[in-house]
């Protein structure tokens, strides 16, 4: 399988507020190097890197203001003298207005996003787009007639939205390479997400839509990031009902359980009869993960992967989430090794 | 002018992300006892404490189970082994849902919060329904007939909404009186908000009712906090519309322009025709305060309160901004002596 990869992940390196601290965000520049180290370790496929594209492309799933926010924050946010992380600081929530965006950057990070670990800093919006590219690239080997790729996307990006970062995302790669699959010809679409984490930003983008079907396993969100999204009865609105299945699991859920799920959530896919499938790739199920809740063991990752290869499509592997660093390669890899039948 | 005052609010001393690190909020403990010192050293008149109000009171604002948050979040916190400050990190802003309540406290803080300044420590509940029951003591004052009372309200109140805190307020005091005055036989109250950042939370509460009318000046929700309301063109919404005034004023705002706005927001006042004012006073007006951008000087507090006079309605003055902790002392006292004629 071929690896699509950029060094320019390093240029984000962020903070966040952790136990009342400033401290490294757990989504660290560590954490693609850990899976590209695996990737080649295990001698998985070549490299290779993705042309840049216009960020036009970014626009086809997120408002043309956001991206373009995206891009000049940092500028914005330097003019001003700060040196520091650019961090939101107040959020639009219920009845407070979200359709006049503001003018002072203070407000545009708030307007923008849904959490505060979204930091913006001088080298994001260059690893960002790098990331998102990686993505495109991956979808362009499977338009050019392979059955697979793994694009190493860093910053993640399913949580993401249209107009809104959260989650450590700021561009939905999986998103974006799902539109570009339909932009170029194609006609169906599933994203299936099996990061611990719902992937709140893909199933917002495609909610109203029946060309992209949305499926998802992940924590609880009564118990579980993002608290405000992934429960079962949000099925898809106007075109889109019943094309979006979430399957909120318990804490504490092993394999046994998750395999389960993931059957059903295979069926689902099946009956949709999809061109091609995006796997928005966390790893952060892991027992030993140290933001998440599932207790998936390195070894059950191959037979995930040899449950996706079930399906027989066209498969874009997206890298998401994950942060037991040492950890992480093994499991991203071994879900990569149970697809391509080497596990 | 009796003072309403309370010692309780001491117990509220919390952290915020400021310039990329954790430091002490600028809504300090401190602000309060200069106030306090200042109403002494002029002798405004005699201090009073109030008693403990059952907290269905603050429920007739608030929904119950807001109220009930507020009481058991640090209880829920501290209980997972945390001593830091309690603070939100993800909120529910535009598609995400705000109709299901967390189980999980770090979901329950984003879901009743629309900013990352409201911090959650081991004395805030007490600090903050002590906040609550100096309003209502004042209002009660008026009641039983005087002309004005003074509650040195800390935690301030203006931007919690029926359902969230922000801006380091959590109870809506100015809000809780007003509707006290209504539950004991009152037909309109008007809340007129002086502070420098729109009274989002005292809009929101009221923004659907034509028994209490609500008029703001502050600084321009474009280049000011809270960013997301106090627009013009919000006027009330079903049976409120038009009982909502706002007065978004330019960033460099001096006592000229700001007193020919509150000379027009006077007249709104008189036609609504209250039986009683509230009157949310930030002294973030001032010229010298680090978070605001407006120019008063101390010497303009003294007509404002003379303006405010003018109106002749039994008027309560609940405390709200205002951190430029050396002066704000003054400009708030200097407001209740503009207002009683020692000008």
């Amino acid at each position: 399988m071929l690896t699509f990869y950029s060094q320019l992940h390093h240029l984000h390196h962020a903070s966040e507020l952790k136990d009342g601290k400033v401290s490294p965000c757990f989504e660290m520049p560590h954490r693609a190097d850990t899976v590209l180290a695996r990737v080649r370790e295990v001698g998985l496929g070549p490299l290779a890197t993705a042309p840049a594209q216009d960020s036009s492309r970014y626009a086809r799933v997120h408002s043309a203001r956001y991206v373009r926010f995206l891009e000049t924050a940092w500028q914005e946010w330097s003019a001003l003298g700060h040196q520091h992380d650019a961090l939101p600081l107040v959020w639009p929530v219920r009845d407070l207005r979200s359709d006049i965006e503001p003018e002072h950057i203070d407000g545009k990070l708030g307007f923008y996003a849904m959490d505060a670990g979204v930091a913006i800093t001088a080298g994001t919006w260059q690893a960002v787009r790098a990331s998102a590219d990686l993505a495109l690239a991956g979808m362009q080997h499977l338009l050019d007639g392979q059955h697979s790729a793994f694009a190493l996307c860093r910053p993640p990006g399913h949580h993401a939205a249209a107009e809104y970062m959260g989650g450590y995302c700021y561009l939905n790669n999986a998103a974006i390479a799902a539109q570009f699959c339909l932009d170029q010809g194609g006609k169906r679409v599933t994203v299936l997400d099996v990061d611990f984490h719902h992937g709140n930003g893909s199933q917002s983008i495609f909610y109203a839509r029946a060309d992209v079907q949305f499926v998802s396993l992940h924590g609880d969100p009564r118990r579980s990031y993002p608290y405000f999204s992934g429960h079962r009865d949000e099925t898809g609105h106007g075109a889109g009902l019943g094309f979006n299945h979430n399957y909120p699991l318990p804490h504490g859920t092993d394999w046994t359980a998750y395999a389960e799920a993931l059957a059903h959530a295979c069926q689902q896919i099946r009956a949709f009869q999809p061109d091609v499938l995006v796997v928005s790739l966390g790893v952060d199920t892991f027992v030993d993960d140290p933001i998440s809740h599932f207790r998936l063991r390195s070894e059950d990752y191959f037979p995930m992967g040899a449950a996706i290869a079930g399906l027989g499509l066209p498969t874009l592997f997206v890298m998401e989430g994950g942060y037991m660093v040492d950890e992480i390669g093994i499991n991203a890899v071994n879900v990569l090794q149970g697809f391509a039948g080497q596990g």
